[in-house]
């Protein structure tokens, strides 16, 4: 069975970065298997690359690597990382783009922590700061350790080499801090845009297990803007419609156009449910 | 030999889904070797992409297996079906993507039958709704079929699992009203436009068969444009120009520009063949 | 090992050209493994070419066939060819987008050559225009010889044809005006622009081995802007740097923002390096 590496990326998809590492990998593995995950991340958006990563990398097989270069340190002191999880291994910056892979891969709630920007690891993930260059292309540019540095510690990673044969094990990952939702002494449930997908959709923190039981009707409040109820699909309604969206969580959509361009919505804007009575 | 399964979807670059559909094909089947055809279909195109799907389709080799998911009624009652013709099978959404393959693959032509939308297929193409959930992801999604339903369908007929595995026999399908080029009363050959590339060339639905014998000099108009005489090349002539395009129909294209913004062209316009006096 | 061919071609990602390729790679080598390099480059830009594929090829494996369908003259007089070089082949028209291969791969520099069209080969490298129809699809559309001569072209080589079958050799090949830095009167040394990246990075033909020693002090002056001294990377500094990229070459770069749109730069724009005293 061939070894499958994804590759995540803000390099674009006019430039030949992207290529450039894929041949290096398949320099060193030739028989690995490249799946682009997504390179059009917005340049240097931690939030987006592993927001992107953490919904895409949990449908892959046992032991997929996922490479992730969106990398504004690069160059820099920032610490490079090979991330080993139960189901994959990751091979990143240490700047957060893996905060939704831990979150969801470790034994409780990492919820505590959102407010430290350094936090221990679970001990049932191992991390590795990559630091022995005798894997990396020599010599390194220090403007493209994806080329020289991830994609190397990658193709070997798939080869069967441990994490431990690239540096020191470390007990402490960068996050970024996840907002939650939290209930307002009103009972008000207050959550927040984690994303927005390039059909505009809001998708929110807000899990459709945290919502009152089906059958009771709910309304949703973004800006000054209000959705009753829950749609099934995007098919249903029309214009704004809130639904349970594939990843599991409350989205807000516009039918036939850009709910996040209408709404004026980004990244971390707040999203209200109330219970109707 | 691995299995070849092509995807074809309006998900865009920029998000995840495309990449979560490839993880769980590959989850299932590890050697699925993996194609794009485009995922940049404008967003619910059915059009457009039965037309590009119609073009790609049939340079893949044999028993390869094309999904497509362009799917604006996800979630609702329309059907998902599996076709398989003399050369290939197709996952897809009823609702005309497929419209080209079945026209391509009949052994009758569909013609008679464009005004209707279910088409009874010709006894050579086997249709199955798919409908047994038992391969299917779970829970399913109801925004993501692409995800919980064609990509795990698609993964298992690519290891060999028959068609009806996954559902019911049918034996109609949703066919789009695909225009067919007809013969005006005065001599004039009557075409549309049935796809913009992104270059701008418009082509359409006249075969170069349809044409008079080359040597013999043609005018096609559009809107209240003339273009003298077929250029053999895009290089060719200056400004607005028709040729036989590498679908084998006619194209109007201009040199170095967009011919579809200049004239104002959209999917449907007509072009007008005259055989000059 | 399977056979890896790149493809580079400015089809752009939403029409069913470069899927076109594909099926007929695959159709004659199954298990060739199919790599991108890039699919979005301007249409017909030539020199734009040239530099993404002198980019990424040399990071391939041994043996790689690299496709380059870039090709405003399709359908004309222009010759396909093949070139073969110690670590690679080439599929190409023969329009200069082989350029920067020839030029590093060449034992003798080519700078001699620069204005002249028509460049005499080394004995090293193997060249052959493509001129046997026996291996092309038949019928060749005089649009599309990317899909009907060169993928099959390139598929045979994968599965080990000595280009010697695809058509008779040739000694000289084209190759582009590429222009060499040089030393003016004062002592500045006057470069340009040879690519601008999606970034906005401009990446010219100044080697780092070109600049003084590390430790001395340069100014880079591009228009009437000044940017004093070397960046390492692009985080540092702020505004306008200049930094030794990840090729090798000086690139001038804007943090936070695109370099080439703020100078109003170009391929061909000059830069000049002055040591500070």
């Amino acid at each position: 069975m061939s070894a499958i590496i994804t590759l995540t990326t803000d390099f674009g998809l006019t430039d030949a970065y992207v290529a450039a590492m894929k041949g290096v990998i398949l320099s060193i593995n030739p028989e690995a298997k490249l799946i682009d995950i997504c390179h059009t991340i917005q340049p240097q958006n931690i939030y987006q690359a592993a927001f992107v990563l953490g919904t895409a990398y949990q449908f892959f097989p046992q032991l997929t690597i996922h490479m992730v270069v969106v990398d504004p340190g690069v160059g820099t002191e920032r610490r490079a990382i090979i991330l080993r999880t139960a189901s994959a291994d990751f091979v990143a910056p240490d700047n957060g783009v893996l905060s939704y892979v831990i979150q969801q891969s470790s034994a409780r709630s990492v919820e505590g922590k959102i407010d430290r920007q350094l936090v221990e690891l679970e001990p049932e993930l191992e991390a590795v700061a990559i630091t022995k260059p005798q894997f990396w292309r020599s010599p390194v540019s220090s403007t493209f350790h994806g080329r020289d540095i991830f994609a190397p510690v990658a193709a070997r990673l798939s080869l069967g080499f441990p994490p431990r044969d690239f540096g020191e094990a470390v007990t402490s990952i960068t996050m970024l801090p996840l907002p939650h939702p939290y209930r307002a002494p009103d009972g008000t449930l207050v959550g927040h845009v984690l994303h927005i997908d390039s059909f505009g959709n809001m998708i929110t923190n807000i899990k459709g297990d945290d919502l009152p039981q089906l059958g009771q009707v709910i309304t949703a409040e973004v800006g000054d803007q209000l959705i009753s109820g829950l749609s099934r699909t995007y098919a249903e309604g029309k214009g704004l419609l809130a639904l349970i969206g594939s990843s599991g969580c409350l989205e807000v959509s516009l039918k036939e156009g850009n709910a996040a361009a209408l709404l004026n919505a980004e990244i971390g804007s707040e999203v209200r449910i109330r219970q109707q009575s």
